[in-house]
């Protein structure tokens, strides 16, 4: 059974994954990466993950075979498992629980080499629609405080399969990150009864210098103070705190503008190395004044950045307003590019 | 100018390095390993850097030449800069101030192909006095707040130079990892009157399941709630809230648990990649009674390091029980190993 264990001084929570439990020889000083071979994610070998807990077709194939477009199955190596009570228990000073949980992946497209940013808009949106209906349908456990969803693309931001998939972790527990963002936009509001990335939202669009890319709906910024070179928030312009509350038409508005930042990022660093994750409110919270639901996507660029993961504290050599500048000087290019070739073609 | 800038929402301040300006192209995706070549921290290039400010020698040498045992000279590269005042500015909601700091290598050893962890004890401890002298030195001027001491070893912790170095950064903020140590420790202090890091220092005793090694005077522990296999602390056993008000004896104790320490690590795990992090008071604060100084030790062995980086959620693969016996055993066998030997040529 892993262990959830809180950092006595910091509240931090961590998984102890026992049962992937390894020698210390087992750990890899440098990563081999992994490509070719058999991939348990593609159509015609369903039988290789465990049952799925969801999936989107086009017709009206039966669950567990090829056909499908995204599929949701439980994570063979969890993280964390279903079965079991929390038994929180104190040792001394310090405090554990069983590390309950869910741990499933989102297998975000049936062809083994497309990436989640050429997915047609069609099929980007299914998968943002799966993460809602998991997040709907992990919220009916009260043992589920959080579900965290993220996306780690390229090795060097902890891919372990090449076939494109995010994850998502229910958990017992809020992650410390999530609960200092809900602290810091709690008290902004309490002080000013709005809400902060409302207010930021509002800010970047006047100034006009790390906006990335918008439309109707939503909005890509380069955060003020980025911990990595490239970062990227993308948020609703319409306040809401809630991801899972988002309707259809607002997911594919979502995927149009995450589609176009991803391809803005690649075209300026092609197989640029990222981490994606949904910020939004905690479980059974609804329409919090104070905080307001967001992707962010940090990309892992530079090579301090072991330093920066020991220490907490980050180095970031590129200025946010430089680095929206090249994404949308990319985008010009390549859409002068297109347009050439439709000239020389034409 | 370098800028530092504080997030709004979490109160995170980060470094934008300006002066370090790239393209987007100068970010290499995949670290190529640097070695070989001309070596700036060497003997005999001393005209290679810029003027030491500090060194210790075993002779009479004339500075910046050839014989210094320790050395210390401004990055010449800095993340920071010593010439200008903090010009505090708000922009809108945003906060922001000028990138004033120092920024200094501490070069650990004449020899290039020494790692810290093979230094004779006489020599790590001249390291040990050399931070303690720079932070002395550096806490007179009063735009500072706290001085940073690091050491990352290996490439894959964001080692740039080959030559066995550490690095300071004087700073004119309080980082949050620290703000965050201070407040969860004081928090606990005020409930209970005693310091959180004494009672675990008493409780790791009597349990004896994390202790990795300890001599008179400090106590290696792997954390309860380790982020990383093999996270270790290094902690003085007498409570002390700064590392600089600490004697000479006591850092040549300080010198011999961290070197076995290390040598427990790198007997287990060879070429381990890891960061060595002084967390200490802030400058001008002194006898704090709820704080406590120590080194954290974090290997870069998981490959999954991506997520949690981009996330701050952690996911950690070995029990820190597991790990203190593979380096309780590793350390036994290389023991019998030098016995075995002895007994052979002897």
């Amino acid at each position: 059974m892993p262990e959830l264990r809180k950092d006595p001084v910091l509240g931090r929570w961590i998984i102890i994954a026992k049962n992937r439990g390894k020698r210390p020889t087992d750990f890899p000083i440098e990563d081999s990466p992994v490509t070719g071979g058999f991939c348990p994610l593609c159509p015609g070998n369903e039988s290789f993950t465990p049952p799925e807990v969801l999936s989107f077709s086009g017709g009206d194939d039966p669950s567990n075979q090829s056909g499908w477009q995204v599929r949701v199955v439980p994570n063979k190596f969890p993280a964390l498992v279903i079965e079991g009570d929390l038994a929180k228990e104190g040792i001394g000073l310090y405090d554990k629980m069983n590390g309950i949980g869910a741990h499933e992946v989102i297998v975000e497209s049936p062809n083994h080499d497309e990436s989640f940013s050429d997915l047609p808009l069609e099929r980007m949106c299914l998968v943002f629609q799966a993460y809602r209906e998991r997040i709907l349908d992990l919220e009916k456990d009260s043992r589920f405080k959080y579900v965290m969803v993220f996306k780690n693309h390229g090795q060097a931001a902890g891919a372990s399969l090449e076939h494109s998939h995010s994850q998502l972790i229910a958990l017992p527990i809020v992650p410390r990150m999530i609960v200092s963002e809900l602290q810091g936009a709690e008290s902004y509001y309490n002080y000013k009864e709005r809400c902060i990335y409302c207010d930021i939202i509002r800010q970047e669009i006047n100034q006009d210098e790390r906006v990335v890319c918008q439309n109707e709906l939503f909005i890509t910024i380069m955060p003020f103070a980025p911990r990595t070179p490239f970062e990227m928030w993308i948020l609703p312009k319409n306040h809401s705190s809630s991801y899972r509350r988002q309707s259809d038409a607002e997911l594919f508005s979502l995927a149009e503008l995450v589609s176009r930042s991803l391809k803005m990022l690649t075209t300026c660093i092609p197989n640029v190395p990222y981490n994606f994750v949904l910020h939004t409110g905690p479980l059974r919270t609804d329409g919090l004044l104070h905080f307001h639901y967001h992707f962010e996507i940090v990309p892992k660029l530079t090579s301090i950045a072991g330093f920066e993961w020991g220490s907490g504290f980050y180095i970031n050599p590129m200025p946010p307003e430089e680095a929206a500048a090249f994404l949308r000087e990319s985008l010009e290019k390549a859409e002068e590019g297109e347009t050439d070739e439709k000239n020389t073609t034409g």
